[in-house]
């Protein structure tokens, strides 16, 4: 059935996809520490050792190789935090998994800047385009995930009847904004706290509330 | 006893002192919505209707105008929030009227950049040096002040003595971050929800708690 020439395109673009995924690789880290605005294509061909024809012919202008970058960090946290969340057995199981995960992740350095989205939030907060565009709906996207988790978990009552999805969703968020400041400056006593706030506001929002840990 | 020259002396501190805040009032809203770094002493000058040499003499050099501006918009907010709080009659009372004070301080855009500590934090967040240092001294005070608030509170009773001041704090603070990053991209959705955790929070954290209003 598949004819060499199909052999020869599926060849063409597993090659592709490869070499997309290793300029990926070192995009993110660049944009982690330095932000979006610190990738250029003749940096990227640098630090990944590949000619900027090469990007061009990939990834297309600056922007799109951005774009490309942006969505990539995002896959790669799903694919590390979300993912395994969402194989816990109970919503609420999938809710706690969820949360603590952007904190394993932050707190690992997973990626050298900590939690991409924020930093790059921050970075182009004033500076309206495709970026800021995309940076919104990966922040909608997140926030819709976790207020779906809370919903859920409600429905199967191991969240309180009592307790507004969206309040609980500020918060968590917040205090995930305050840790990621904290990681940064190396405050690791406000990232504790965070990371134990967040622990108790579920916990207190549980059908079976434990009692405050501070 | 005062002597004409004391009186003449009297008389220019005076002037300077008007003049002074006269400049002060705009270098404040300049920064506020533009950043200290929006602070030239061309700028300030053109703006205040007054000469580039009479800002040098009043102030001295750029950065001393910066850090005057800085200190001034932080009078300003100690003058309009702290102060009145700490007038309320019982330690639970000036900690609610400080930290609902704030609130109302943002929402009525009293100054129109929002938090103007909560705006220089984030600019200078990697520039060292003496007005990022002032910075951090102000953030200190003003954290120590909250956490002196509960503290006291506690003593009283008011507050419960299993609450734990340092996240209580940390609680607070995180709600106020992210009201104001709501507050200035006119989010006031996620400004309410700020506004009502800090008060759920304080409600739940007193001796005598109130039911969740999510």
């Amino acid at each position: 059935m598949s004819s060499s020439l199909t052999q020869n395109t599926d060849g063409r673009r597993a090659r592709g996809n490869k070499a997309r995924a290793q300029i990926l690789a070192h995009s993110t880290i660049i944009a982690s520490v330095e932000g979006l605005e610190g990738l250029t294509i003749g940096r990227v061909a640098a630090e990944a050792g590949v000619g900027k024809g090469n990007i061009q012919v990939l990834f297309g202008d600056r922007e799109a190789l951005q774009l490309a970058t942006l969505n990539d960090a995002v896959e790669f946290y799903k694919t590390t935090v979300l993912e395994p969340a969402l194989g816990k057995e109970t919503p609420f199981a999938r809710l706690l998994s969820f949360v603590e995960g952007w904190y394993a992740f932050v707190a690992a350095r997973t990626l050298p800047g900590g939690c991409f989205i924020s930093a790059v939030s921050s970075e182009y907060r004033a500076r309206p385009g495709r970026i800021q565009d995309q940076i919104n709906a990966h922040r909608k996207s997140q926030r819709a995930t976790l207020r779906n988790l809370i919903i859920e978990a409600k429905k199967a009552e191991e969240i309180r009847a009592d307790i507004d999805a969206d309040m609980l969703v500020f918060e968590l968020l917040a205090y995930q904004a305050g840790a990621n400041v904290a990681s940064l400056i190396g405050d690791e006593g406000d990232f504790a706290l965070a990371r134990l706030a967040s622990r108790c506001r579920l916990d207190w929002a549980a059908v079976t509330p434990r009692p405050y840990a501070g």
